[in-house]
């Protein structure tokens, strides 16, 4: 039985921009899994109410329903151990936690002031209500408020990626020569950004934007196109 | 040849505060090796002349010279690799990258506007001159005027903590089940502040806190006084 990934959806069917979906299907490529990618929007929580709960990304492999993306991110390790290794090891693993709550915390913080008015634009008519209604009651402010100092936030941003800056400096990926999990988990943040904005984040020769570019490049077909989406 | 380490020190010679410094405790410790502590001033740069620079920690180990904290422990990884590894394996060692820049950038800092004052207050006389005139060049003011706002500085440590403090909940170190290079990494802030300051960091109930305990347990003796130094 394939793997199904159920992932956020935006108006167009092929617009996908959670960041923790983005991680699982990064971590689907690097460990060479074939998956049918099934688009779920914020109102059709009916699409995963068989996962008992109501938050993407949600995987189903065989008789497994696995939700939250490191639950996923392991049960894949565990599963299919004779696939590249998505965490290098034990130590790999655990050192690999703190990356997944960096990104949630410092990163998805800052960038959800560049890209929620983005977000909202993006989404479909009938997720649109719901989205701006959790979302106002969740900043305390409304979407363009929120969003209203973008020069602000993009200099904070940029101060918020000075250690991962610093690390890609001296080494092609966070996880060495090769990427691991913790590179899908930081750039699941640059996908979400890349789905809906225009807006540049990063100087070009930043070593954080040449990271990205070689991490894009892996999910690219041979001419340059994001495979399945672009 | 017993090993050295030289060591930044205050106006006592048994107060050493580098959090640099403190890794290589931690990670000496961890490897089961045995050291002599030396003692270098700021003003005492002959000490460490050998070198060929003018930075701690510095590591003599038999014909070998390391500088700079993270060389050090990769030598210590190298060179000892049938005593417990400070990495786990190579997917652990570039993975402890990110945590050495983090720790180095936003940990230290926000610590600095909490330190500084008291670094000063507890410096060798001869060293003060020389503490007060490249730091005020670096902060662009003087020591008081950049410690003023402590309470801000506090609220913005325990703000930058969040991502650890998530880890740190769901596993008992940053390694997993034991430490690994990034506790100590992060342990060397904490123990920066503990030997200048009073002032309490953290919530007693805080994970981060909970966390520390369990780290200065490890360079504790069975009386509970932290070996060689208290």
């Amino acid at each position: 039985m394939a793997i199904k990934l159920y992932e956020l959806a935006a108006a167009e069917d092929d617009r996908r921009f959670s960041p923790y979906c983005w991680r699982i299907r990064f971590a689907l490529e690097h460990k060479q899994l074939s998956f049918e990618a099934v688009a779920c929007r914020f109102t059709e929580k009916e699409v995963i109410a068989f996962s008992g709960q109501d938050k993407v990304p949600v995987l189903a492999d065989g008789d497994d329903v696995i939700v939250d993306s490191w639950n996923i991110a392991c049960h894949l390790e565990r599963t299919y151990p004779d696939r590249p290794s998505l965490f290098g090891g034990s130590a790999g693993q655990a050192l690999s936690r703190f990356y997944v709550d960096w990104t949630a915390t410092q990163l998805h913080g800052t960038l959800i002031r560049l890209l929620a008015s983005d977000i909202h634009a993006h989404l479909h008519e009938k997720d649109r209500i719901y989205f701006r209604k959790s979302r106002e009651k969740q900043f305390g402010t409304t979407l363009e408020e929120f969003c209203s100092n973008q020069a602000e936030a993009l200099l904070e941003l940029r101060h918020i990626l000075t250690p991962l800056r610093r690390t890609l400096k001296i080494q092609p990926y966070l996880g060495g020569d090769s990427p691991l999990y913790p590179d899908y988990a930081v750039m699941g943040a640059f996908m979400w950004a890349r789905s809906v904005s225009q807006v540049p984040l990063l100087e070009p020769n930043d070593p954080v934007a040449l990271w990205r570019s070689r991490m894009l490049s892996r999910l690219s077909d041979d001419s340059g196109r994001l495979k399945h989406y672009d």
